[in-house]
């Protein structure tokens, strides 16, 4: 509120640019995907957190009563990005098995360094919830730092009752969207993934069906095959949850046609894609959310975005920000993987990490452009033309967010 | 100086860890090139602008008279970074290009839309002297920001008189080292690449050679082969400057025998290096400087590290930062690539882009590590770990940077 009680308003005037996907809905495909509206020497004006009008500045007419200003000379706008696939809720990192695997060890020898996920889960498990929920804050602060203003977080670092629950509520506290990522790896409490699913469906989907938006499952040999996930995610549905899937991060399981027979949300990873799996992802409403972060952290294949967007499959870009295989939080960079490694145009990644990212997260009616009546999320570019978010590799690019029609400090 | 008119004095303390490359001399290779010596609970005390002292806290005596304190707990320290390959000077941007290759376009049709380097030496050309000293100014903030302290940059985007000399004028007043790469490209003013030579060494060679350390010459298809670069590089060194290549980035050509014969310090991409290449530099003193962002940002093959360093080849790390094919000015980015695409350990980026950067650009005396007697250039991590300086994917690691004793406002 401001001084005088109204609603708080704010201008954000004199930008170089300010760019927005264009078309309308979601998610956005085929050309549709690489549109992005853009206008010189523009304005935004946010009113109560929700954007009031953009413009060209010389068509910015008089404003009656309190507006606070930013000037945003120099700077271009773009709508605040959203991360629709972390697992930003652990504690420890995985520093020395990165090490370990860049000095070329195997993925057994990892293992038997104490390296994989069962190392996260530990070091979570053996966190308490405070603990959690002050990592999902820093986290939650470095995305900030560039450019996220909304992000999705999932547990299954946890595969308990107690640390699955205390992670969707640090999620929640930790300011992100929280998905139940209940079937991500057989805890070592349990030999047989069915025996889990039985315990983690009887007891931990009720209540963490409270506290999330949506369920996620790891579909790969060594996790969880086909007929797992569509019970997971069946009992998942029933109990209002969203659905989501990691498919084909190393080998085709079927995730892609799980996700589509079931309706879900996304299918996530794609790297081992096929011809046949891209052609039904296309002809579905299923988003196929890419990482390529992840893909380079592990060195390995690059999903096959252009095909899928040739193909008119919708697609999102997320960081996949986890301690284990993409230590990364920052979709600017995840942009630039979009531009140099997976032939996506930097409008094309644009749409993929704010409208359609949004779409995966139940969210596009609100979140993803800088349109009237959308929330007033804004990313301020320290650049002359907005395509520098993928164009600068690992440059310091976001100069400024606005969150809500607030600017917020960055850390 | 201090208040009291003595030397100034900075003891950084309480640090999670101090990482510095161990070994004795320059260039380190082989194994001494993973060696990197760690302190945990570390102080580092600086002295007039070089370091006078590191060890552990508890090994710290009490320090009579004025001493300035830097908290570092929670960070880890590790020596300032140096860049040795970039491209700093220039105007404009190639963020058109970079778009339309993003979307697939030939490099026939980047060239037709005005892309490619003759875009940059036009925009280079028409800026004046102090347009290219701001320039460089503002990419070496980017680069400080991103923990680098010394930076090598090259002319090459003039290529008459007046431009390179006004390049290397504003590198020099920018802060960077000065390399002359007159042998760029064939400027549109010639179509023959001997008659160029003779006009640049002729007339821009005397009057660089006052300003520049180096020379540089592109050996490619295209650019300069074999001959024309033997002729500039032995006129370049009879003028006094040392000698350095870009070798091997598209085909072999020759560089690499040319960098051994004639002695230069560096060749540097060596993408397209095959088995008898890194033979070859493995049994010499010349270095190989690899530039990973730029076979990412292309989307080229990345240069074979582990080959190189495996056969006993001295290697640096570097950016390439320049508008075309490598808009990265971040280093520790590099050091990502370094691990997830090179399969170079962290130490071994680590070294590569410090004491074996120093040595590419003349100054490993007294430049790439935080010991006794060496340039109090420091860089604080926001880390528990040094290594996450390759680990943590384009996050924002640096906290803090100590240029010569003094810590420095970040931009």
């Amino acid at each position: 509120m401001s001084a005088d009680g109204g609603p708080r308003r704010l201008l954000i005037r004199d930008l170089a640019q300010l760019a927005t996907p264009a078309g309308r809905g979601a998610p956005l495909r085929g050309v549709e995907l690489g549109r992005v509206d853009v206008l010189e020497d523009a304005f935004l004006l946010c009113d109560d957190g929700v954007v009031a009008g953009v413009g060209r500045m010389h068509d910015l007419e008089p404003l009656a009563g309190d507006v606070d200003e930013l000037d945003g000379r120099g700077l271009c706008a773009v709508p605040g990005l959203v991360d629709c696939h972390t697992h930003a809720c652990f504690a420890g990192d995985r520093v020395e098995e990165f090490a370990l695997r860049a000095s070329g060890a195997t993925y057994e020898e990892l293992h038997a360094s104490g390296g994989g996920i069962m190392s996260t889960v530990r070091a979570t498990r053996a966190a308490g919830g405070e603990e959690l929920v002050r990592a999902v804050r820093r986290h939650g602060r470095w995305m900030l730092r560039a450019g996220t203003t909304t992000f999705e977080a999932k547990s299954g670092y946890g595969l308990d009752l107690e640390t699955e629950l205390a992670s969707l509520q640090a999620i929640r506290e930790g300011g992100g969207v929280a998905t139940w990522l209940g079937a991500h790896a057989l805890p070592p409490e349990f030999d047989d993934a069915d025996a889990y699913l039985d315990f983690a469906l009887r007891e931990v989907l009720p209540r963490a069906a409270e506290l999330a938006e949506a369920a996620d499952v790891f579909v790969e040999r060594g996790a969880f095959d086909v007929a797992q996930a569509r019970r997971y995610l069946e009992a998942c549905r029933g109990a209002g949850l969203a659905l989501r899937l990691h498919g084909d991060q190393f080998t085709e399981q079927g995730a892609v046609e799980l996700a589509i027979e079931l309706g879900a949300r996304s299918v996530d990873h794609l790297e081992a894609t096929g011809d046949r799996g891209v052609s039904q992802l296309a002809d579905s409403a299923v988003v196929g959310v890419l990482l390529p972060a992840s893909a380079l952290f592990l060195g390995r294949p690059m999903p096959p975005a252009r095909a899928l967007v040739a193909a008119g499959a919708a697609v999102a870009l997320a960081t996949d920000f986890n301690p284990g295989s993409a230590f990364c939080e920052s979709l600017p960079l995840v942009c630039s993987l979009a531009a140099t490694q997976l032939q996506l145009s930097p409008a094309e990644a644009l749409t993929a990490c704010t409208v359609n990212a949004a779409h995966v997260l139940g969210r596009a009616d609100r979140l993803g452009r800088l349109a009237q009546g959308y929330a007033a999320d804004v990313v301020l570019l320290n650049a002359p033309d907005w395509r520098y978010l993928a164009y600068h590799l690992g440059g310091d690019v976001v100069s400024q967010v606005v969150v809500a029609g607030v600017p917020v400090e960055l850390p």
